[in-house]
């Protein structure tokens, strides 16, 4: 459907220079947009295609608006700006309500009028799913289980027994919510497994990538708050709980009962060990380890970027020689101590 | 159902210290506990919970017994007596055999009577499923695997063809045992696939997350061994052996045609290169890298915490200039050794 | 089927040495070979076991032939030629074409005649399925996906809507194509979702392995170009571009927009930043972190092997006091230069 950029800027609260009346059809990129798409410029290192757009709008910071060929939507979030725009031209579809043939529902399911469930989905006792809830193809949704309102299971979800999911929370493919935590009691030499018996307590508007996997809790339940934003193949602990806003890149692992605050950033690959608390607006980067608790707002980082291997492998054996290092210079101190003394009397 | 302390110290096999009529009907943790609970003390940085709990009985170590201001069962291993009491307590519910009408069953698949197979699950031509088996909805079970009795696949778990899965092992929900292992041969430039036609033979008593994957052997079988825990998200190539009771936390990597021996440790996200010989009794801590073999029993790390970005930038810059420090040191050891002996002989 | 070895070398284009008449009827390792197996020698530290090999014949490197005690295939690349030798001897099944009833299929997907579809499975509206193709069990193929001729999605495979896939893709279990990227803008604190509109491309024979997830684009596709092979738990990000054969190994992760060149290695464990451009012939060893961009082709690192940990602490401790050591050095510099000049006029 097309929009007029007049009513999209003011949809989306932006300020537009250029003809009100030129009608816009489709995001696209900068470089690959042909007329009737709008783009934006939220990362200066695609800057360099701003001149040569193609784009009929262009969505762009009030520094640079002026370097546009095109109409620009000015904002000081441009990439925000872009997000609104893009459902405006986008929008996701809607769904038809029913619950297909092939799902197997419990008979004690409390399930809303309007929700979706696909094809080889399975509910099972005693869940309870709210209104405009879709599931997709081929999810489980375990016993005693709760979906808030329009929250969305995409397909191959699989929800455990005890999983408590808020309201507009977004679940990819292959997320498991709710499986065993990994407790073990040890008895001389043999692993007995300790019972899991709490549950997942999921907030609102909670985003959860795919193949992404939250345990439950041992006795109470894991814990994600409002706002939470997981990308995928990430691994949350036993009774973990995570602060509203607090979004978390791919591949992270956190480790039991660590608490992590509000407003943090997590980076691809990190890991944070069990049982540590983490204030609100901490940050780590990507593939730090986190191995002790940190309450200053702040950036932490631990990880060592990739250089030529040649060159890596001599830093490598200077590391495992730096006890040698420091001894020499120790020697060294001494020995000049030692010339200084002689050396004064002179 | 609630249970008399006396008869629960008994059947764990503690040492009851209180009144042996009190009645417990469920666990929970030291800071919430309510009356009619009990809890356990098994990590130091709860103690400061003991004091003001309101659980009916604490599990605790005899070192620690007399600080607590309720009953008691004493335990050299509170953990583990806390895990037995927790299962009787809270005993796994027991499921009703059946095969649901929606699962696909190959006609010469060999399933016990008193088997559970839930909805939408697909067991393929020539399986073997042992008594008490309980696989949940929309598993796979590929053409001749073989499932021992007691055995549980939670849900969307999917065996690939030639597994052979021991009896009591617990299956989490997205695991993935008996794909192919990643294995190439390049042809100029082009990679070509190496067939894989081992399985994976896993023992008893194995417990196996959500999401791990567990590749099949190329030509042999991988192999995981009686005892082995493996969290969520591990990936395990072709041809590892694990031995007994070594236990792996989540988002760790085992490279192919590794062998870990018994009783050994692995980290979160550590990650095992190919074609190494662990040997037993070794722990490897989180995020480690493993290069080379180890045989002798210990603990090995090779990870850097994270610290203050800042200083973390200053610490990679001195890494990445330890050359010239070491030819600054040289430099400066010749100088000491001429300024030395020029001054001798004054 | 058994094989003569004369018919076998002349197949694969190797050299036999030794009774062409001789047969083999499947593949084995050296060390567990029996008679009517081959085996090949491609690595070697296996080179122990040829001697006391009980197989019919040895695929087996020219510098290498002569001592063997049996048969010998003589190649190149031992390895490739396995590859090829063990195809033959042990062919993939071929599957009988047809449709499920328990399967799931829109009315407008267009599906080739020869295709099988296995129970449980779900193909979406508009997907386009083309001939030879192999769905197994419990997968779904999203609205408007296209899955190239020959393909084969093995089981609980996920390709989300717009997923493109080319001809002779293998794709494993638990793998999902297609998921929403991790894209969100920030508004005052809350994390507002991009919606994410572009589609996964993915080229002709590809491998992609167990529980690997493949985020489609924000406005255009992520790509995957042809002869592509990815392990096990692999994470690319939304609008990654990887070359063609390049091959990244288990649990390695590839942020958004980055670009991998061809003929790449990626170690597992990997983790790429976002928006880096990496060239051709580029290899990175595993568990290395790469935050910059790399055009010049070689080997690059950046990983810490593993240490006993006492060891390891002193390491960590020596790191954290760089700083001091370099201040001491350069203490001392100046101490010698003075010493030096003081002594000079003596």
């Amino acid at each position: 459907m097309a929009y007029r950029l007049g009513d999209l800027a003011e949809q989306v609260g932006a300020e537009l220079r250029g003809d009100a009346d030129c009608e816009v059809v489709r995001v696209s990129q900068l470089q690959n947009a042909l007329p009737g798409a709008i783009s934006f410029l939220a990362n200066s290192r695609y800057l360099k295609h701003l001149a040569d757009t193609r784009a009929s709008a262009v969505i762009i910071s009030p520094e640079l608006a002026q370097e546009s060929p095109v109409a620009v939507l000015v904002s000081d979030n441009p990439y925000l700006c872009y997000a609104r725009v893009a459902d405006i031209l986008h929008p996701t579809a809607l769904f038809k309500a029913g619950i297909h043939p092939t799902s197997v529902i419990a008979e004690d399911a409390n399930i809303a009028d309007d929700v979706c469930i696909g094809p080889c989905s399975v509910i099972e006792a005693g869940s309870w799913i709210g209104q405009r809830v879709y599931i997709g193809p081929g999810c489980v949704v375990g016993a005693g289980s709760r979906i808030g309102r329009e929250s969305r299971l995409v397909a191959n979800v699989t929800l455990c027994t005890r999983s408590n999911i808020g309201e507009r929370v977004l679940i990819h493919p292959g997320a498991v919510i709710g499986s065993d935590g990994f407790g073990l009691a040890n008895d001389r030499g043999k692993w007995i497994k300790v019972p899991q018996l709490g549950g997942v307590t999921i907030g609102n508007d909670v985003e959860i990538g795919a193949n992404t996997t939250i345990d439950c809790g041992t006795i109470n339940d894991t814990i994600i708050a409002d706002g939470v934003k997981l990308d995928n193949q990430i691994q949350i602990a036993h009774n973990v709980e995570i602060g509203e806003n607090t979004a978390i890149a791919g591949c992270a692992g956190i480790a039991g009962s660590t608490r992590v605050g509000k407003n943090c950033t997590i980076g691809g690959g990190v890991g944070l060990a069990g049982h540590l608390e983490i204030g609100d607006d901490i940050h780590f980067s990507g593939q730090s380890l986190v191995t002790r608790s940190f309450t200053e707002p702040g950036h932490y980082s631990g990880n060592l970027p990739a250089v030529a291997t040649g060159e890596w492998r001599k830093t490598v054996a200077r590391i495992r020689r730096m006890n040698d290092m420091m001894q020499r210079l120790k020697a060294l101190e001494k020995r000049v101590e030692a010339l200084d003394t002689e050396h004064k009397p002179d």
